[in-house]
C-alpha cells in the first residue's frame, strides 16, 4: 500500500511537472509570431532596385550607376520541428513553389495542412522571378520566423533507382525577415505609411496655383474636385523660386487630364518639396490641394532639449531632416538622388543610434548597399564608400550588440574586403584604380585625389579592423589573424608615410613616390576619433590642423560631421558649440526647415541653391546634414556603448557652455535619461551598467549611492538599471 | 585647259566613286535589320529560369535543385555612329529607360527621335525587373543590332560642378541578341511555333475519353465545343499504360469546369505524350480532342538515307527524337525533366551539327547551364557536367569557327575553370566534393563514384586543353600558356596512375591511394576518341575493354554514344552497325517511335517504361536516345571538319556494309552531299576545302579531277566548293 501510494505521488509530481511545463510551453507558444520570411538580403536588394530607379530628373528616368542585384529567383525553405499536438497550418506564398512533408510531397500547391503531432520536417521550394520568393506559415506552434532555414541551391538529387542523395554540400543560413506579420500583405506589396496634410499657404490664380506646405516634406499630392480637360504640370520646389522656375526645377509631374482621373487625384510618384507650383490649361478645374505626407513609422526616442533655444531648434530640425531622409533605406537626400550612398548613410547610422535606434533600417541599408557577388566594383563605385561600408557593420556591432547579422553575413564581407585587397598596389595601399571614384569631399578643384591618399588608408585600415571583429564573432580564427596583422600593419606604414613630423601632421597624399607638401583636415580627423594618435600627435594635430584657418577649409556638412566629433573628442564642447550655432544656426537665419546638402556662410540669396551646374541641384534635406543629432548625444549628453549592445556603457555629460540641458538616449534595451545643469546630474537608465563621469569643482553629493573621487577633481559613479540617481555637484 | 579638264577629270571620278561608294553601301544599309538586343546571356538565363520552372510532376511544381541565376536588371546600352543623312529612329524598350543622344538626357521616354546627319553617340538605359531589360531600335542606318555595346556597370558620375566623369574601368561587350526582329514581339514574349494536329485515334466512353496522337509528341491539348460543369482530368502517356494509370502517371491536369472556359480549349502548360486520358464528370461535353504540337523552327539539313531500310527507321526516329528535345534550349527529355543537363546537352550539341546546324540553340543553352557568376557549384551540381560544358565549347568552336562568342564570354569560361581548379586534391586531381554529385552513367549499385575516378581526370583534362585554346582566342596569352601546363602535366599524371600495364586498359579509380581493381568502359573510351592513346594501347583497350563482355555494360543511351563512337574512330564501323540495329532497332520493334532515356534488352513489357523507382518514371523521348544521328554523319558520311568552321574539312565515307548511302551534312556556310555505294562516290560541296579519303581495290575513275593515291588502296581528291565530283571505285 506504501509502495503504491509512492509510486502514486511520484505519478502526480510528474504529471504536475508535466502539465506545468506544458502550460509554459504553451504560453510561449501562444506568443509566436509568423513572420513572411525570405532568403537574407533578398528583400533588401529587391526594394533597394525598386526605390533607387525611383528618381527622376525632371521628367526623365535616372537609375543609378553601379551594378544593381536581384534576389535569387528559387529558394528552399526548410524546417524540422516537433509538434505537442496535432495543429493546421497555413500557408501562404510569393512565387510558384511545392510542399514537402516529412520527405513526402503533396499535390498542387497546398495553402493549409493538418500535421499531426510529433516531429516533422518541411520543406517548401518557390520560384519567384519578380518578386522575392517568401513564405508566411502559421500554425498554433509551428510559425515562418528566423528559426527556419533557406538556401538557394539545395544540391539534391535523385538517382535512377529513386534514392534522394543527402543533402550534402547546400550552405543553410537563417530566414530573413522583417515585420511583415500579415499574410494579406506579403513582401512585395511593401509601401511606406502615409498621412494626409494640408498646405500651409495656397495663393490660386488662372490656370495656376502655389501651394506652400510651410516646410520641407515629401510625399504624393493631391488635387481634390478635380475635372475638364487639358495639361496640368506640377513643377516641385524646396524654394519657391525653383518651384517657380519650370524651366529649371529639378522634378516636375506632366499629366494629361481626360476625366479618366478620379475627382480625388492622387500623384504617382512621391516627390520632395515644400512648394509646388500648378499650371494648367484647357477645361481643367480643381477645388484644393492637399498632400499625403510619405513616412516610415519610427519612434523617436531619443531627445534633446537645453538651455539655449537655437540649439533646441537645431536639433529639431536635425531630426526632422532624419526623418525625412530615414525611408526604406537612408538614403542621402531626398529631392534629388534618393540612392543609397554608402558614405552618406553610414552618417545615418550614426545619427540614428541617438534618435530611433532602428536596427533594421541600418542591416536593410547595409545589405542594399552590399547586393550579392562578385564583387566588380566599389560600393557605389566610390574607393571610401566600400571602407564606410566595413566602418558601419562595426557601428552597428558595437551599438546593437547583434552577432547573428555579423555571423549570417560575414561571408559577403570577405568578398568584399578580398576585393580591397586585390586592388592594393605594390606598397601594400590603395588608391584610385580603373572605375574607381576617388570621392572624400565635395571640394571641388583643390582635392588631389591621385595616388596614396593618407584619408583613404586610415579608412581601409578600419576597415581591416572591422573584419578582425567580425572574422571573431564568425568563429574564423585564421581570418581573423590575417587581418588583424594586415591592419596593423598598414598602420605603421601609413603613419611611417604620411607621418611629417615637422609639420605634425598626416599630409594628404604620395603621387609616384612623391609625397605631398598638402595638409588636409581629412586624414588627421578621422586618426583622431579613430584613437590612432599618441596624445602627443593629438594635441598637435588639434592645433596645427583642426584649429588652422590656413588649411583649406570644409564646406559640407557631411565633413563637418567628422570634424567636430574629432574636435568633440578631445574635449572642444564649447568651441563645437559655437560652431554648431554658427553652421547649423546660419541655415536656420536663412529659413532652412531642414538641413542642406552643403552650406557656404560666403554664397549669397540663390547662389544657396545651386550646385552640380544647376540652379535648383543643391539638395536642401540632405541627411549628412543632421549630425548636431549626433554630436549632442554622444559628446554633450556623452553616452557610449563600452561594450556591445550596451551592457556595458560611459556617459560623460559636457555642457560646453549650456546651462542645462536633458536628453534621452535609446539602447537595445531601453533608455538612457540624463539631466545635467552646472549644479546637478540625474541619470536613470533602463538596462545595461554605466559609469558616469563627471568633473565638479566641490564634492558632490547623493543618496543612496556611492560617488568615487578619481582626483584631479574627476568623479565616477556606477550607473545601475532601473535606479535614478540625482547628484549635486558644481560644473568646473 | 589642261589642267582644268584634268581636276575636273579627277572630280568626276571622285563623284563617281563617292556615288558608286554611297549606292553599294545605301544598299548595304538597306540590309540592316534591327533586332532587340540585351546583354549576352541575359535573355538565355531569363528563358532557362522560365523553361526549366515549368516541370511538373503529377500536378506539383518541381523545380530544378541548382543555382538559378537573374539577368541584370540594370544595363546601359550604348552606340557611336555616324549617318549619312538626317533621319528618324523608332526606339522600343523593355523596362524602364531613358534616353540620351549626344550627351543631352532627353526628357520623358521617348519613342522616336529625329536624328541629324553627322556623328552620333546614343545611350539607353534601361531597369527591368521581371523583364530582361532589352532595346529595338530602328532607323534607316542606325539599328540596333551586336554591333552596339553593353555594360551592367557603366560606373560613370558627376563631380560637384556638373561634370560628367569619363567610364573609366566600365567593362563593355557586344550585345546579345538572336532572331526577334519585330518591334511588337520583344524577347518577354518570346513562345514557341505551334501547329494543330489531329489524333490517330480517340476511343470515347462514357465520361472518359481515350486519345492516341500516333506517335510521341509534345503540346497543348485542346478540347473542341467544350461544355458543361464538373471536374476534367487529362492524364498523359508517353504509354498506354502511363495515361490509363491515373494513379502512377507522371503528369497530368486537373481541371475544373465551370463555364468559364471557352468552347475551344486549350491547356495551359504543354506536355510530351502520346495518349491522352480524359476523365469527367458532372455535366460536362465535348465533340472532340485535338493538340497544338510545339516545336522550334529549326530547318532539318542534315540527311540519311541507306540501302537498310531499318537503319534508314532509326534515323528518322532520331531526328524526331531530336526536334523534340530542341526547344527554348536542348533539355534531356520532353516528358520529366525538361531540363537543361550539361551531359545530355553535350551530345545534342555534336547531333545538331549532322541534323540542324542551329548555332543560336547551342550557345542558348550554353550560356543558360552557366549562368552568372559567382560559381558556387558544378553545372547541375554535377562533376562530370561542368566538363561537359567546357567540351560543348571546344566543339562548338570547332564546328562553326565563333570566335566572337569565345571572346565574348571568355570570362565566364575562366571563372568556371578557376572553380574546378580551386577543388584539386593534392595529387592536382579532381574528386566529389561536398555538394557534387559525379553522375559518370546510371549504373546503380555497380558503379564505384568514390576518390579519383580516371574518367573525371581525362574530362578535366580535355577542359583544360578546351581553356588553353579560348585564352588563345581570347588574347590571353599568359593564361593559354598556364592552361597548357596544366593539361599536359595532367595527362602525363593520369595515365602514370591509371594506366595497368598488365591489364593494358585505364582502371576506373583510386580511392585513399589505393587503386582499383576494376576496368570500366567510361575512360578508356574518352581516351579512344580524344586521342589520348597511343596505337598500341588504342587496339589493346579495343580488345580488352570496348569489345571485352567481361567488363561491366552500357544499357543507355547516353554512354553508348561514346562507345560506340569509340569503336567507329578505330574503324568499326560494320559491328557498330550491327550493334545500332541491335539497340535502337531493338527499340523500334517494341514500338518506340522516339529513343528512351534507358533502355535494356534483357528487360521485359512494362519493365521497359520504369525507372527512379517509378513505374512510368522512364523517359521514352531523350535526346540521348538520338545518337545514330551523329554516328552516321561523322562515321559513316563521314565528315568532320579540320579546321574551325569547316574552312578545311575531310571527308572519309565507311560503308560498314552497308551497299549504298547517301546523305548531306550542314555546315555553317552551306551543305557538303555525298553518296557512296560500293561502287561510286559523289560529292559535292557548297563551301571550304574538303579532302575526300577512300579505299579502293580498283584505281579509282573520275572526270575533270586529279585523285591522288597515297599507297595501300588509299586515295585523295580535293573537293572545291561549288564542283560536284563523281568517282568510280571499287570498295575494299
Amino acid at each position: 500500500m506504501i509502495k503504491f501510494t509512492a509510486i502514486r505521488w511520484k505519478k502526480t509530481v510528474l504529471l504536475t511537472c508535466c502539465l506545468l511545463s506544458l502550460f509554459s510551453f504553451e504560453t510561449l507558444i501562444a506568443q509566436k509570431t509568423a513572420n513572411w520570411i525570405w532568403y537574407p538580403g533578398d528583400f533588401e536588394v529587391w526594394l533597394g532596385n525598386k526605390m533607387q530607379n525611383r528618381r527622376t530628373e525632371r521628367g526623365t528616368f535616372f537609375p543609378p550607376f553601379w551594378r544593381m542585384d536581384n534576389h535569387y529567383v528559387l529558394i528552399t525553405f526548410s524546417k524540422e520541428f516537433s509538434l505537442q499536438a496535432a495543429e493546421n497550418v497555413d500557408i501562404s506564398v510569393e512565387g510558384q513553389y511545392n510542399v514537402k512533408l516529412d520527405g513526402k510531397m503533396l499535390e498542387g500547391f497546398p495553402k493549409n495542412l493538418s500535421i499531426p503531432a510529433g516531429k516533422h520536417a518541411l520543406v517548401i521550394k518557390v520560384f519567384g522571378q519578380d518578386k522575392v520568393p517568401s513564405i508566411y506559415v502559421k500554425g498554433k506552434e509551428l510559425v515562418s520566423d528566423s528559426s527556419w532555414s533557406v538556401t538557394f541551391e539545395d544540391k539534391e538529387w535523385i538517382d535512377a533507382s529513386g534514392k534522394v542523395s543527402e543533402k550534402s554540400g547546400t550552405d543553410w543560413l537563417s530566414a530573413g525577415s522583417w515585420n511583415f506579420t500579415d499574410p494579406q500583405m506579403p513582401p512585395s506589396q511593401f509601401r511606406l505609411a502615409t498621412v494626409a496634410q494640408s498646405p500651409a499657404k495656397a495663393e490660386r490664380k488662372p490656370q495656376s496655383a502655389m501651394i506652400d506646405f510651410g516646410r520641407e516634406t515629401f510625399g504624393f499630392v493631391k488635387l481634390h474636385g478635380l475635372k475638364g480637360k487639358g495639361n496640368l504640370a506640377l513643377y516641385y520646389g524646396e524654394s519657391p523660386e525653383e518651384a517657380l522656375s519650370t524651366e529649371h526645377c529639378e522634378t516636375f509631374d506632366k499629366l494629361s487630364i481626360d476625366q479618366q482621373q478620379p475627382k480625388e487625384f492622387t500623384t504617382e510618384l512621391s516627390k520632395a518639396f515644400r512648394y509646388v507650383n500648378i499650371q494648367y490649361d484647357g477645361s481643367i478645374a480643381f477645388d484644393s490641394v492637399s498632400m499625403l505626407y510619405e513616412y516610415l513609422p519610427v519612434t523617436h526616442r531619443g531627445k534633446f532639449r537645453c538651455s539655449d533655444e537655437e540649439m533646441n531648434r537645431i536639433w529639431d530640425v536635425s531630426a526632422y531632416t532624419m526623418q525625412l531622409n530615414t525611408r526604406e533605406f537612408f538614403i542621402d537626400g531626398i529631392k534629388r538622388d534618393r540612392w543609397i550612398w554608402s558614405g552618406d548613410a553610414y552618417q545615418s547610422y550614426l545619427m540614428n543610434y541617438y534618435l530611433f535606434f532602428d536596427s533594421p533600417s541600418v542591416t536593410r541599408t547595409l545589405l542594399a548597399q552590399r547586393g550579392k557577388d562578385p564583387v566588380t566594383s566599389n560600393i557605389n563605385t566610390i574607393l571610401d564608400y566600400t571602407f564606410y561600408w566595413f566602418m558601419g557593420i562595426y557601428d552597428y556591432y558595437k551599438y546593437t550588440g547583434d552577432s547573428t547579422f555579423i555571423k549570417q553575413f560575414y561571408p559577403r564581407m570577405v568578398s568584399m574586403i578580398d576585393f580591397s585587397l586585390s586592388r592594393r598596389n605594390q606598397n601594400g595601399m590603395v588608391e584610385g584604380l580603373q572605375g574607381d571614384w576617388v570621392f572624400i569631399d565635395w571640394a571641388e578643384g583643390v582635392l588631389d585625389k591621385k595616388g596614396e591618399v593618407s584619408f583613404e588608408q586610415i579608412l581601409f585600415c578600419r576597415s581591416l579592423e572591422t573584419m578582425a571583429l567580425c572574422a571573431e564573432i564568425a568563429g574564423d580564427g585564421a581570418r581573423a589573424a590575417t587581418y588583424k596583422k594586415l591592419a596593423a600593419d598598414l598602420k605603421v606604414k601609413l603613419f611611417k608615410t604620411f607621418w611629417v613630423e615637422d609639420k605634425k601632421a598626416l599630409v594628404h597624399n604620395r603621387v609616384n613616390g612623391v609625397l605631398s607638401n598638402t595638409v588636409t583636415r581629412y586624414a588627421n580627423m578621422f586618426a583622431i576619433f579613430f584613437d590612432y594618435f599618441n596624445k602627443e600627435q593629438m594635441q598637435a594635430v588639434k592645433q596645427n590642423v583642426l584649429m588652422n584657418d590656413q588649411v583649406q577649409k570644409i564646406t559640407t556638412p557631411y565633413m563637418r560631421f567628422y570634424e567636430l566629433e574629432a574636435l568633440c573628442a578631445m574635449g572642444e564642447q564649447s568651441y563645437v558649440l559655437g560652431q554648431m550655432k554658427d553652421y547649423w544656426g546660419g541655415m536656420l537665419k536663412l529659413g532652412a526647415t531642414s538641413f542642406w546638402e552643403k552650406y557656404d556662410p560666403n554664397e549669397k540669396g540663390t547662389q544657396h541653391l545651386a550646385m552640380y551646374g544647376r540652379p535648383f541641384g543643391r539638395s536642401l534635406c540632405h541627411a549628412w546634414g543632421a549630425s548636431p543629432i549626433y554630436l549632442l548625444g554622444k559628446y554633450y549628453l556623452g553616452v557610449k556603448p563600452l561594450s556591445p549592445g550596451y551592457d556595458q556603457y560611459v556617459v560623460e555629460p559636457q555642457l560646453g557652455g549650456l546651462q542645462w540641458m536633458e536628453g534621452t538616449v535609446p539602447t537595445p534595451n531601453g533608455d538612457i535619461k540624463i539631466y545635467c545643469s552646472t549644479k546637478q546630474i540625474k541619470i536613470k537608465a533602463d538596462a545595461g551598467t554605466g559609469t558616469l563621469n563627471f568633473k565638479s569643482k566641490t564634492k558632490p553629493g547623493i543618496k543612496g549611492a556611492v560617488i568615487q573621487s578619481k582626483g584631479d577633481g574627476l568623479y565616477q559613479l556606477t550607473v545601475e538599471k532601473g535606479k535614478e540617481y540625482v547628484i549635486s555637484y558644481t560644473a568646473k
